[in-house]
């Protein structure tokens, strides 16, 4: 986030909806105790402030009343749904991101064993499951036993919405009192519509929404599950194309990576690799020009450079477009394609060895690495305690460490992006050596 | 941190020493630019609030003046030392932990990229190094090229601390202007005592802490360094505990962790591998007939049962001990063969296949991966920049995602620990389904 | 193998035993094509020479009709069974080894796809399974997708054999007409016995055997599955071990691997690690005095040192006993725990750090790798098409890169050892640098 | 190898070049021992039969006189250099494979330790290095203490061979005795010449190839190093291929794999993943039309495929062309691309999602796996004692597990091909479940 995001932010902007009052009393108190009020279950007062702990504030006089805050993830004592008679589904849209197994058997074993649910659903492929008529996997705890090891999703995914009138009966068909929606910021609004016609028709199903971005730009949150696992990935590439390019004479590694806008996992994998010599990112424009003069003159100097583009970087030098896919994401340019060329231009007739890495597929379809396991049950965790409190047309997400709430709009209104002017791109800068501007 | 902790903390806590008034030009303003004075550089007046963001909050009309803040970290306009003139000087101390080599490898490309230092020295066998003469390793861009590949150090390492007056001594004859120190609690202490030396001696030595440890028990820091890697490789020997005790007849997994007072690799790696029954660490006392009366019932229900213990888990069931290690550590009772035995026990004549695993080296030995890579880097990058502009007696650390400088005395006056009231501990009883109390 | 064990085997110690003519006609042959008699299919009269390619031989006019011959593994145009009548079962015995799901779903895979065999069962827990009166699970293609991702066996295993009658009689029941063990040696003695009392009542049941042990001591093949995996992850071991060692003063490593009778584990991950100093195996008597003395040595010379022990070796330095475990092994003392008593004792008064690392279930619990895929799904193959085929108290294996079939008899009648004499194990010599002799 | 070729070798073909007689003490009696004449040496008269094992052969009384055999690898009593006086140095040419630093890491330490060489130099850069006049590096037992974790040649490489005269003055310039030359054909072409030129002149300079190919195309020799870890790594690109068709609706997973000329990598990595539907190699032609039309079906029947193709698979539907690359070879046409098209064309307007993975460089530069770290050792070991003992113009290889050493002229007669009509090509018709023809 820009520094600057925070100040727009009213408490009106991070509200979030409920189904109706919780008046059921959780089954997790065997698990967490009856009396300590203040310890493990989130009280109706309580928040997260957007930029101060409120507990502490509080104590020491600051008035806080005015900060805007976040409602709190974490369970409640109280339920809207009563667990042995709900219904949960699970669905997973748009691109493969490492860790969508890892979410769904969270969510499957977390209402089972914590909350007794006896029915959970997966609907294939996308949102394209609840409108085809196609069947849903039945998940239980067996069937989920192992599936965190292995890439993708074991329900199948599409890109696109559907009816929300044919999905509403669908599940009300099925029984689904609460919808789990894995999927990026078009899916997000997708199930956001999915609420609001259950809502209009009075049925009791809350849809809780948990973000998935492999290009880490979801606003308001830490960060997007998968990304560390794609930018570990991502530096394997990187260490192949720099190997590659320091064996050879005037060998020039050029990796491109995700990042439609945002280019966190070309920064994060550069910090990780500290072995590339240019990184190219959405948030910053750069001249080719340039960018070939100083590559040329450390390939002199080095015998050898590395450079790393996002896939978003430099679409300022092709001619605008309208086109979209499916997902309704504007079409990218491919910037990889136009920086190879253009280097083989450069070098002329001098020796050159271009070795062009573009490892999109083998970093999304990788199984979940620890760090993003840990991640994948926490969420897991908050969006069943949210679902069964009643919450919807939300999303979970962590903010400064905290479980927090946040309204499907807030989360879709815009997107986290490396700030040119923050400590991580003048990280990059000082492990790359780069100018900070090459215009 | 338990929260209470911030409560009791004052500015004065967080003020950092420095040598004396920066009047040095950097030589980063060709790569960061000149005009921006708001941008990359820290300005005398930056703070990074305890808990609050400080622009935020003064653009609130909260006044934040009576707030606890620390010193930044990151590049200033002005330096202490003229770089082209400085000698560095890295030392490596305790036990080993994932990143050491990552953190030496990010000092010498730091301290010679950005800064153009010539001579970087690095003292052998940790403290030992400093004092019984033996000749430093002369570290260079070529030298450390890919020791990030290796685990361990390259320094070798030692425990214990050594008399300062020697030591200053050396440096003073080695020409030694910063000493980065990396290590943990006791090792820390005794770079203050450094400090100190230099400073009475009128030496200009600055003395900068890079804190270890893979307990993640430092105060005041989101997490250190290796950490990350450590709790990835914990869950690699819970996947093996878990794999034996469900493929044969009432199997018992029971695994070994590292944590002397803090419990982090137990808990992350309990939700990493989700496949957990019984987490038990130092924070969270318990009473062992209950355990195996517990472990009884799910080895029933289920046919096995893994359980996980840091090693400074129940040590309240062994006579108290007076006798402590060369780091002045109090030595640990072996938790892990009482449990084994008391398991054993238990079950008596009933089928029983216990799998005892206590992978500590293993964990201890590992290369960092691509995150604490990541970290490694930015901390070796904020180290350079703390020494550099002539602070002293302090370590680096990240607070709320912002390099930060802290002093010597706050990071070794506490410990982090696992609030057994946190979020934290209550994601792991949710995992584990465990009662919340085994007493 | 030992050289001079070649010359003891006969032709009839290879005779493979069948159940009866061949009759079916194969539904491979729109797979493999009608015409090629001399390609894929194996015919009557082809033999694996135990020292000769026949073929080639017999060009060159060599007499060969006196040299003893395996029954070549692969598919028979005329087949036993009919296979959309057949069903399949499955067991798993003994210890964990990496590859056994792989050979589960190979099997599987295999048994459904080329030969349209309709239902594949699965006994619970090894041979107890076919005893106790639990229901087999069900497996199909869906069932084993992806569990080659995960170590152990989805079966579950024990040791021990159970009461052939009563196993036949399961069998009977279920209408089982090959049953396919994967075990180690003691199993397979148990598997001949059930083929023996199916025979002796005129039951049509095949027995075939994969052979399994982690310490490749299998005679008459070329290695056993997991073998390879095992080593490698024996070699991280090695890799802690000797991080750990050179990274302190007098450091020690000590690691213990696999290898009750054979030392195959500890030559090979010695060899792929290049930094073990000392390499001690069952095949090789050692004197723990004159060890220990070279010890030193090594270690006053480098500072450090690694001592590799499989736990198999030095027995004769305890006292005979004739306990055994539940499969009928031997029970070994520990020398892992007398080398480090020893080496503690040794250095005396002098800084010494000792690492012991025993990683054994770390080992066994890991999934195949890449190489040991290939071999289960070709080992599959082969006992697939062994078993329609009607040969039955045999085993698959590889011998000299071909597939060939082995009585039950051979295959456990003797052990494949390191030859002291061999290339092997001067390869360890000249790696460790450590004396042919300590004695 | 096909079996027929076994058919067309002499004994005339395996003879081995020699210096001259070898008349030095070997240094390694103290490692071996004085007295076994038949156990660690090897001896004059020794051979490894091209299809007979020598020593079982002459018991049974076959008479083997006139089979052919190879020259065997391994240590002898007498040497041609005396080892303290040598300078050996290292070459590497032509494109990365994994394991090239673990052989240069064997040759030094093996060469410093076994032999007490003490110098050992690396060229630069491939044979450039022999003639630009550029430095060599010096190599220690330090220097390479951690080059195996790393992929690529930290002694750089190019493609094409240089002038023989002006490389044997560098040589004899610096004294060099030994060459060792790591490469492909054209580079052993290349050495050849060397020794060719050096012979002619007198001088005394042994010339011992290690042959590389990560197709694993040398024929005469079990597997090339670095085989085992690339189809590794390319069954890691097939996973993720896997992944991604599988999870979207009608996905079509494209892999292109190394494999100029013999498909071992598509073979053995299909073989490894068990979830390839089509394996393309060079060895079998097929009809693209044919494959379409099998490949619908497929996705039909399954709702998605992986087809895997080796880069030289495929080429009789492209224009004969007379290009070459530096090193000589001719220049592929990319059936990966056009394989890519003719499926969008094949699926029309019909929902298809096709993934093409081209992980080329990302399997060149990885490290060696276990496997080939031991054999790249043995390799080295092999090498070194063929060197000392003066034998010039061969490689070394390993043939049914035995060391042995092959003349450079036999070694690049021919290439190592899959046998469409052998066991390997049968196991993948029967994994992939493809017709054995598709033309």
């Amino acid at each position: 986030m820009n520094t600057a995001d925070l100040l727009t932010i009213t408490s009106d902007d991070l509200a979030i909806t409920r189904l109706g009052e919780r008046t059921v009393d959780t089954p997790l108190s065997d698990l967490l105790g009856e009396r300590q009020e203040t310890w493990h279950y989130v009280t109706e007062t309580d928040r997260v402030m957007l930029d101060v702990v409120q507990g502490i504030a509080n104590k020491r006089d600051v008035d806080v009343a005015g900060l805007p805050a976040f409602n709190p993830g974490g369970p409640r004592r109280k339920l809207f749904f009563e667990p042995s008679e709900v219904t949960a589904a699970i669905v997973t849209c748009g691109g493969l991101c490492p860790g969508l197994n890892n979410v769904i058997r969270g969510l499957v074993l977390h209402l089972g064993r914590a909350y007794g649910v006896k029915r959970v659903l997966g609907f294939r492929n996308g949102f394209k499951g609840l409108t085809d008529g196609s069947e849903p996997m039945e998940l239980t705890e067996q069937s989920v036993a192992d599936i965190q090891n292995r890439g993708g999703t074991i329900l199948g995914t599409s890109r696109g919405n559907q009816d929300p009138v044919v999905a509403v009966d669908s599940m009300v068909r099925l029984g689904v009192n609460i919808l789990f929606v894995i999927g990026g910021d078009g899916t997000l609004r997708g199930a956001s519509k999915l609420a609001d016609e259950a809502r209009a028709r009075g049925e009791r199903i809350a849809v809780v929404g948990i973000p998935k971005t492999i290009d880490n730009d979801i606003p308001w949150i830490d960060r997007s599950f998968g990304f560390h696992t794609a930018f570990a990935q991502a530096a394997q590439s990187i260490r192949a194309a720099h190997i590659e390019a320091s064996s050879t004479e005037n060998g020039v590694g050029l990796v491109k990576l995700m990042g439609r806008h945002s280019g966190f996992i070309a920064c994060y994998s550069t910090l990780a690799s500290h072995d590339v010599d240019f990184t190219l990112i959405p948030e910053v424009p750069f001249d080719v020009d340039v960018l070939m003069s100083r590559l040329k003159k450390k390939v002199e100097a080095q015998g050898h450079a590395v450079v790393v583009v996002a896939e978003g970087a430099g679409q300022e030098h092709f001619p605008a477009s309208d086109q979209t896919d499916a997902s309704g994401n504007a079409k990218l340019n491919d910037i990889g394609a136009l920086l190879k060329k253009r280097i083989i231009d450069a070098f002329g007739d001098e020796p050159l060895s271009v070795r062009y890495v573009d490892p999109g597929y083998e970093i999304r379809s990788v199984p979940a690495n620890a760090f993003d396991a840990v991640y994948c049950t926490r969420l897991a965790q908050a969006a069943t305690h949210a679902g069964m409190a009643g919450f919807t047309s939300m999303v979970v997400g962590q903010w400064s460490g905290r479980m927090v709430h946040l309204p499907i709009a807030l989360a879709t209104a815009s997107r986290n992006v490396v700030d040119p002017h923050g400590q991580l791109w003048m990280n990059v800068l000082e492990t790359t050596g780069q100018p900070k501007q090459m215009l």
